[in-house]
């Protein structure tokens, strides 16, 4: 981990993907990350990718480097215990994310009572306060309806929860700003983060709000073109599918240079006459541009020309599965001094990825796996909560909390 | 705008989407946002969608709110201002965002010999400094080998580029975060981000890069079901098409429930001879699950059930395109507090959204909208360069700078 937010303390109760990606993220910048968590385990205990072993994958995945405590937030005491560790002293604490959404008892109102300069970032579904996810919010906004091949009729969602992970950095760059206006002015605050509305947001700043509004044609699926300009992809002879850009004057002028298509794309211009360097006009003339470089790729296998590419500088890249990607693709490997093989017990070994921002005032460190759920139940309620070791011994025998070790000492 | 930052300024020098994002994000949270750009506009002046006039709405929604300089950046004389507005005083200044890659004068080698403390975020196309986007990291790492409907053999790319936007908000994170390590270490740094690392280390986060290292199965297309528990689009009657999930328990057992298929799925879980309660067994029965449900919407019209689905707490939405989506979901126009309807002179008048995090200890205000090209070039050279008007009118006069006012001004 990069170490950059050495000092600071983050309490995150969650589940899903957004508010634990923020706080993993965190995590990764340095920051010290307590996620709670019941008994039993969280709504995200078990979600999918699996391990063969049954164990998520997921949530190590969003989980590193975070602690863990597991606590029954049904029990008053349990409340009691999530209340001290939410607002614990400390200059660089008092720093809460969540999307539980629990009335009462974690409201902002009443957390605050006990750390008047607490910091609280909460994402919920919508605005309104409705259960919304990924897979909901995007349907709603016309992503699907406007993604798939040009044939195809029905909506096509992408199987990345972009939403979420958009969401989640939102988290991670709303939390600093606040930090940084309590360091300022003393404050604390609450922030309310709603997923359909960074959504609603971030169509609106892509010019898609302000497009469906003034222009009467919808903008409807263009399969695996670039919108706007041009990008397409092609089979080649090997029976691979590459990608390639065409969308700033000079990636335009040099995919027509390697190609060697300059004399038809200037017939084409001629034939519509419509000049080539307005990137609209390529987007135009999409279908008429593919038909001329088509026989090129077909002809060539991606080895016949992947190292001339790179050379002139052409922006492309090959279609692969995950599996081929981690298989292939040196960037998703420790070739990437961002990725570390990881052992992870219950998991497997696999390349892990750590802080994808390189921070130059400190060398980039590995990136710690996951906890097991409840795995620093006891550190958090000496170091954080400062209880003493016969409180502790209490909670633990009353069962409002639980870690492994802890059970497995007094099997013993 | 919400005040958060105030007092910060940030400068930027970018194209496209990811790093104009960040600096607009951050104007709407109150920092002073510089974007330079050269004389002519920059690679994104043009970009698509495209107003009836032919102006850019997508440059106009990712420029919100900042302050624009247009420099003759060949010159020696414009290189020596952007250097100056870049490296200017202050304790909250000294912040420069780019994804320009300009080498010598623009290195943070260079920079920081004019301030020491400066902090540059840079976003690459990959870890090796080559050109890549949102098109092409998004086939390489094999997101759209997993989109698409079942039976579709050719990979299917989203419409949102999800990546840049991911991208755009680490950016800002990163900045925040390396601009906190300033004020307590008082050294400034170089943060660099790859697009591509972004990417790969997300799929790391989500589990993709475990399960396709340890599970033979590839994760395959799976149309617009939810991955990994259950959710799925129905046509209903009245033709309308809706997403409904049941990931967690409480989802699933309230969707049997309002739909009266209790008894359909206990048979489905006597006859498979698994517990539908585990969301592992909902994705793998959840091609016999939708023939359950199927019927239920194919008979009723979203009508007959809004209203007891959302009082039932039942997670669901309704696909739409973003035209349907303007005209119909009250989220997106103005009874949402994040928009504004804004007149944009050569644009035209549509709701423009502002920050989606809500700060409580500052009102929300309204967008400002995007600047005319060199809008602010008088008032940046004469506050921020710090230089005199006869300095300024020498520097309009050579070319080296323009402003739409300026031009105006001389020509009359």
């Amino acid at each position: 981990m990069t170490r950059i937010l050495k000092g600071m303390r983050v309490v995150e109760g969650s589940a899903f993907v957004a508010v634990p990606l923020a706080g993993m993220q965190l995590a990764q910048m340095g920051a010290e990350v307590i996620r709670f968590d019941r008994i039993e385990g969280g709504l995200d205990a078990g979600r999918w990718p699996l391990a063969p072993s049954g164990r998520s994958l997921f949530w190590a995945g969003l989980n590193k480097g975070k602690k863990s405590i597991a606590v029954n937030m049904r029990s008053p005491e349990g409340q009691e215990l999530i209340t001290r560790i939410v607002t614990a002293p400390g200059e660089d604490a008092g720093l809460f994310l969540t999307n539980l959404r629990v009335r009462g008892w974690m409201d902002y109102e009443t957390l605050s009572q006990y750390r008047r300069d607490l910091i609280m970032v909460t994402l919920m579904g919508d605005r309104h306060g409705r259960p919304q996810v990924d897979y909901t919010v995007n349907p709603a906004l016309g992503i699907p309806d406007m993604t798939g091949p040009e044939d195809h009729d029905a909506p096509v969602a992408s199987a990345l929860p972009a939403w979420d992970l958009i969401a989640g950095n939102m988290v991670v760059s709303s939390l600093l700003a606040a930090e940084r206006y309590r360091l300022r002015h003393g404050e604390g605050q609450e922030v309310e983060i709603a997923l359909k509305d960074v959504a609603a947001a971030t169509i609106g700043h892509l010019g898609m709000i302000g497009d469906a509004v003034l222009n009467d044609e919808e903008r409807g699926k263009a399969g695996n073109s670039l919108y706007g300009a041009y990008g397409q992809d092609f089979i080649c002879a090997c029976g691979q599918r590459v990608m390639v850009i065409g969308l700033t004057a000079r990636q335009w002028s040099g995919l027509v240079k390697i190609t060697g298509t300059g004399r038809q794309m200037e017939m084409l211009a001629k034939r519509s006459g419509r000049d080539l360097r307005d990137e609209g006009v390529r987007w135009a003339l999409r279908h008429e541009i593919t038909d001329i470089l088509a026989p090129w790729f077909a002809a060539r296998r991606v080895g016949d020309f992947a190292d001339s590419f790179d050379k002139a500088g052409v922006t492309w890249s090959i279609f692969r599965s995950v599996k081929e990607a981690v298989r292939h693709d040196p960037d998703l490997g420790e070739a990437n001094p961002m990725f570390s093989m990881l052992d992870q017990p219950g998991l497997g070994r696999f390349p892990v990825p750590g802080c994808a921002a390189e921070f130059s005032a400190r060398a980039r460190t590995k990136p710690a796996p996951a906890p097991d759920l409840g795995e620093h139940t006891e550190e958090i309620l000496g170091d954080v909560a400062r209880l003493s070791d016969t409180e502790i011994s209490q909670l633990f025998d009353k069962g409002v909390v639980e870690s492994p070790r802890y059970t497995a000492r007094s099997a013993a």
